[in-house]
């Protein structure tokens, strides 16, 4: 046969009947063709971070845009604007195991936890601590300080993780006791993948009495979730879910619990059009959104979803899975020797769906990827490198492709043609 | 002549032939085909609530979801879209009086207020009020509790209007004293358009050492302010700036105020692609954002704006107060007949750009006037009919024929056939 050039395929590299034949039997292998792929050459392995444009995104865009506004103006918000929030909450629900009416979108992941937490710490006033790890997303640490601090000086123990892949469940069950108010984690470490076994915290959480707030960022889309028997969860929609750039989050409040929104707007309003100057809350889920909503990033996210629910989640998980594992067995086969160690957990119970690599040029590695190797993974300091697999839309033969074309980049010198100068934004 | 119809336009009635010479010496009436208007018949009168689409908006939308989005993928965080909400706050800060690298868009007015209500009671901890209106839109003053409630219980005043059409601005500065942290007002009124002596009430917050939050919902892109002595303020951008439903908000910081960000996030660190547990606060207004950036809904507003600057806010605002100065006369003679009150101030020094009237059968009347007179007005309880004028797209003669056309849907016994019944949306 020909030779297929240095960036592949490599039907002569290990493993390549494998993602041949995986990709014959793939049950989802359809759904591909739903997303735009402008550039099928390259290797988009980046959608733990943003995931791809559906079709249908662009059609119902300039649907919104040129007849919900540009025509219709005003008379869409009681069309339709109005009660969005929960219309995609709802479609949202059960594919993170919630009831109907339990699930809303509004604002930012960040300015979502911050309500919850801030909400759940009023409720439990003589509490003082809130536990956390440090496998958790920066952020969601500042938030859960900025939350105790609203609710009058509460302390954040942030756990520490032996070795950065693995959480430290052990010692996060072992720090509860009656002071504990909240535990808050991200369900998917956004670093390593860990996947944690939510079930055992969230009992370790109640048999205490405290209340448990789920970052389901890393999950929600790809991995299945069952908050019946959880307090908050929050999470991001423009990952697996294919929601569009910074395409705003979705708090879940258990129907079962009394909480208020101690961040009030009219969105949360009993009667939000009769301007009144007393708050009332809202019986629904409602009640946890405050200001108005981004109409155009907020509706880009149901086209998206309902392509995931069509899917079907269990079937997204198990695909999941299989790529995962495939790419964690090629990488230890053909990066190990290449000074490569994963970063990620070997158990696939306890893995979301990306799959972390770590290098000292890590840096370079990944400027090379992008820029020569047409694989779009991401870069965190020190030395990791993310390669997320997002099962509606990558093919098993990408990952062997992208583990191949890496090895090339290494031993090809490409790598070495980079310096070691960092940018913010890779 | 033959006779127009009974929706207009009216050229018998009183001020026809001024509505025509005004809008043939209109400066500004080329701006009004930069706007997508499907069916010229009807007359918008609601851009103080949601403003038109620009012709130019829905090709940019377009190309970022297609391109940015769609093939440049994560790319386009580092091209564009993690600077986007300061990009976006300098094109604006001219048309506020804001200096450069003074405002940055990022979430709702709401969450914007409570942010910048927060960090502002942070910094004068020993006082423990602040000072508002009733004329004050009632989400500011439900965010102005939590603010409160977040600063270590401070409480909130709430300076009464005694008709509430004029704000009590000798009341609020005889509430003010060394107690007073923080003052925060709506620069102009969302029910009765009233427009505050802003350097008024700055100044009076000074001499006794508090500081001041200004809501530009109702000003920003259609009244000029002037921020260069205000402390802190925010602003919605999907009124008067056209951004589109729900566009994210700006907020204006002093950049001699030493102030940081309470609710921080990676979005406002100084190192955010270090993912580092403890906050670093960003040197720049950057460090007023918290999370993600809704993209779409923040893209949507730049060519917006850029129309307004195009303009010029100078004459603008010229437009705006000739059309509300015209539209109160026409109210005066035709509707103030017909049983209907004016609710906004008469001098123009003190008026924003969109009118009130009253009126026992408001509710009903709005009704009549979307459904058979196509108008688009809004209804604000208990009696109060908003008629907003958007310089860049209404024209005197829209404004002629919808007072006639008002008259007509009263007199002809059309109102009468709508019930009382009140639904939450209009």
């Amino acid at each position: 046969m020909t030779d297929p050039g240095p960036l592949g395929p490599f039907p002569e590299a290990p493993g390549y009947a494998n993602a041949v034949a995986a990709d014959a039997a793939d049950a989802l292998a359809s759904y591909r063709s739903r997303f735009a792929i402008s550039d099928p050459g390259v290797i988009y392995l980046d959608g733990n971070s943003l995931g791809r444009l559906p079709n249908a995104t662009a059609r119902h865009l300039e649907d919104v845009v040129a007849r919900e506004w540009g025509e219709n103006l005003i008379a869409s918000w009681g069309d339709r604007w109005w009660t969005l929030g929960r219309t995609v909450g709802d479609l949202i629900a059960p594919l993170i195991g919630a009831e109907p009416g339990s699930v809303v979108v509004a604002d930012s992941t960040s300015v979502g936890l911050f309500k919850l937490a801030w909400a759940a710490l009023r409720t439990l006033p003589r509490r003082p601590l809130i536990i956390t790890d440090d496998l958790n997303f920066p952020t969601d640490l500042y938030v859960l300080e900025a939350a105790g601090e609203a609710a009058a000086g509460r302390d954040v123990i942030v756990v520490p993780s032996v070795d950065g892949v693995s959480a430290p469940e052990d010692a996060i069950i072992g720090a509860l006791d009656e002071r504990t108010a909240l535990v808050s984690l991200s369900h998917v470490a956004f670093k390593s993948g860990y996947l944690y076994d939510m079930d055992r915290i969230t009992h370790a959480a109640h048999e205490v009495g405290a209340l448990v707030l789920w970052d389901l960022s890393h999950s929600a889309g790809v991995v299945p979730v069952d908050l019946a028997g959880v307090d908050l969860a929050v999470g991001c929609t423009y990952k697996y879910l294919n929601g569009g750039p910074g395409s705003p989050a979705f708090v879940y409040v258990n129907p079962g619990l009394e909480i208020e929104n101690p961040l009030a707007g009219w969105w949360g309003h009993a009667n939000p059009f009769g301007f009144e100057t007393a708050f009332a809350s809202a019986d629904s889920i409602a009640r946890f959104q405050t200001g108005t909503m981004p109409i155009l990033s907020l509706t880009a996210i149901e086209p998206a979803i309902r392509l995931t629910a069509e899917a079907g989640i269990q079937a997204i998980r198990m695909k999941s899975v299989q790529l995962t594992t495939y790419l964690m067995e090629l990488a230890t086969e053909i990066l190990g020797p290449l000074g490569f160690a994963l970063a990620s957990p070997t158990d696939s119970d306890r893995r979301g769906s990306h799959v972390a690599i770590r290098h000292a040029d890590a840096w370079r590695i990944t400027q090379a990827m992008i820029h020569e190797g047409r694989i779009v993974p991401d870069f965190r300091e020190p030395d990791n490198i993310r390669l997320g697999v997002a099962p509606l839309y990558t093919r098993f033969v990408d990952i062997h492709t992208a583990v191949n074309r890496i090895a090339y980049l290494m031993t090809g010198g490409i790598v070495d043609g980079y310096s070691n100068g960092r940018s913010a934004v890779t």
